[in-house]
């Protein structure tokens, strides 16, 4: 046997507070660590059955093409443009955020004549701004971001759709960072394809994208004239495998879709209200901790996600610098800014497990420490004080 | 805390003798389960740094483009089509199985115009066949399956490379199913691009696709009119993630790469020559034993994959009863027929950590029961005393 030339796998222990990963519960590494079957294997068509029923009630829909595609978040967002695009088809894109700019980008690619609205990073999009453009456009499909991961901004729903669905079109939800920290209604507000990441409040490590299609999705699907551009992601195949039929389309990444089902097993346990509610009382508690430290929300009250909170970073703070502290000297990992945020905000996840007061107390502590160290002037324990109050209050 | 609807997590043991996947080391399973960090972790980079040396050894390249893609190996194949590919393209694909005519149809859909040159299934290329086809259409790209998983055939590619190259083109390899088990000499054939799975002689759960890319590749790459169709799989971005720059792509499936890390260090250890040498040894064993309970190889001699070995059913045999009692009594998989051989073979994997003389004796013993109990004539034990004989001889 040859010497290895590498050290055994020991990953350092760190809490996971930026825009994801998120903290995994060792359940769920446990789970991905079970022996692995065959992808037509009855206990994992049983393990693909049972992930279905949980992603729906996450989902809160009755679609029954709701699955867990085979690659990240990125790859969920994929497999929805390119399923609802044809080529030369018309699609309204809502930028505010990295994440709107890349469904512009991925939809282009597909194909799609698409239309860009843009709203500047850290606001989100009135209903009178989508009306305007689907009267002037008529789009086939509108894309739009749930939940911001590169601003920490939320973006209501419920009303748009109704304005999408009056001009005939579908909308399509890039929900990866809400799913499981906030509702994400898709039968109540008719949303017509969802994709989010296993990675963000579900907690479990990434590599799978849950998705979920309605019925006018489907329609538009079955319609097409045109093949779907990649073999991948097309779901009138993959739809074969995870319906009745369990026909082979590609192997399933098993060990993946165990730590999802357990994931999802936990989300259950403590139910998706008191998750919620989990994901509020924790953003809140934070909140109130980071502005007694002198720091500030890059998104307007009102607007703000609990399980992503972008702050803006003080004059004469070294963003790098205070990362590094966090991750080297207290193995806490947060965000710095993406895109024009860059350099100048951070974004403090508390998404799924990793919401808890004692991460927040742990990093209010340790930025306290990283932020004094370069000079700024913080009351020494006014943001684990405040953080204190806010739990009690 | 709610009453959770489903049992805990516990897949049967299964001893996988199937096309994939095959069984995990116990050392690949721990890894999967270790910490999860974030994509841009020191530690992650040093990961994903180790995993392409461990690669390019594998491979037998120098190429820097050499990585996992997070997906499974059809979004390896996906990704080296749509890099490579621009619309109207001319591209020649090899179709002697179900994952060459994959093949052509990830191309269709890229926008290639697709020449398919067929073999019947089991059987392999000669390379004038390729050189009068190149001659013919002077294609951009030429694809073929190195180890057609849904044959057990094997193709030579060397001389094949040499035909490709002098009319300009590109070779494209399909090694999902070979990496790891049989010589891939990626820079001694010079291949232009090559994509495998984790899931087959790498040992490690599907969910990962590692690719490399040569120099004529990249040059091709780089000489782009148009955006690759699939922003989850554009390498040239990709590759400023895996390259120096470290810069965020897509949020890369963590722990599966620790998976695949293990895995590789694990081939390392065994040294890639004895692995071979291991793959052979067996499927050696395994086809005496097989012969003398009178079943016949699916393939011609001197075409064979050591592991893949597709026979055919024996007449009178039922193709889904005998896979089901060997999987229900006996806890061991094995494949079906594909495509026009449905029901006409099976295919058994000898992968990696699957391919062990226990492995073949007791998969001889227990098929010897199968063929047994369907009326099949059968000495009793002439099955494992051929294999102990070809072990010891």
């Amino acid at each position: 046997m040859a010497q290895s030339p590498y050290a055994t796998l020991n990953p350092p222990r760190r809490i996971l507070m930026g825009p994801g990963p998120s903290d995994t519960h060792p359940r769920v590494l446990a789970a991905l660590g079970a022996p692995t079957v065959g992808h037509l294997d009855p206990y994992f068509l049983q393990v693909m059955t049972e992930t279905q029923v949980m992603l729906r009630q996450l989902f809160r829909t009755k679609n029954e093409l709701t699955l867990a595609v085979s690659g990240t978040g990125s790859a969920g967002m994929e497999a929805c443009v390119v399923n609802l695009i044809e080529p030369g088809d018309k699609m309204v894109v809502c930028v505010n955020g990295v994440f709107g700019g890349r469904m512009a980008d991925v939809a282009g690619r597909a194909g799609a004549q698409v239309t860009v609205v843009e709203q500047p990073f850290g606001e989100t999009f009135p209903p009178e701004q989508i009306a305007e453009v689907v009267a002037l456009v008529k789009p086939k499909v509108v894309g739009i971001v749930h939940a911001e991961t590169s601003t920490g901004a939320r973006q209501s729903l419920e009303e748009i759709s109704k304005i999408v669905h009056d001009a005939g079109a579908l909308l399509l939800v890039d929900a990866v960072t809400s799913l499981g920290g906030i509702p994400v209604e898709v039968d109540g507000w008719e949303l017509d394809a969802v994709y989010s990441g296993t990675q963000k409040c579900l907690s479990c490590p990434p590599g799978l994208a849950p998705v979920t299609f309605g019925p006018r999705a489907i329609a538009a699907i079955e319609k097409r004239k045109t093949k779907v551009a990649s073999w991948y992601l097309d779901m009138t195949m993959v739809r074969n495998y995870w319906g009745q039929d369990r026909a082979y389309h590609h192997t399933a990444p098993i060990n993946m879709n165990y730590g999802l089902r357990e994931a999802l097993v936990l989300v259950l346990e403590e139910g998706l209200e008191q998750r919620w509610a989990r994901h509020q009382k924790n953003h809140l508690a934070l909140k109130a901790g980071l502005k007694a430290l002198g720091l500030n929300y890059a998104v307007p009250e009102g607007k703000q996600l609990p399980m992503l909170n972008a702050v803006l970073i003080p004059a004469g703070v070294d963003d790098a610098k205070v990362r590094g502290m966090l991750l080297n000297e207290f193995g806490i990992e947060i965000g710095g800014g993406l895109g024009p945020m860059k350099g100048k905000t951070w974004r403090i996840g508390l998404m799924g497990e990793t919401s808890s007061p004692r991460n927040v107390l742990v990093l209010l502590a340790a930025l306290e420490r990283c932020l004094t160290s370069q000079g700024a002037k913080v009351t020494p324990g006014a943001g684990v004080a405040a953080a204190n109050a806010a739990y009690a209050g």
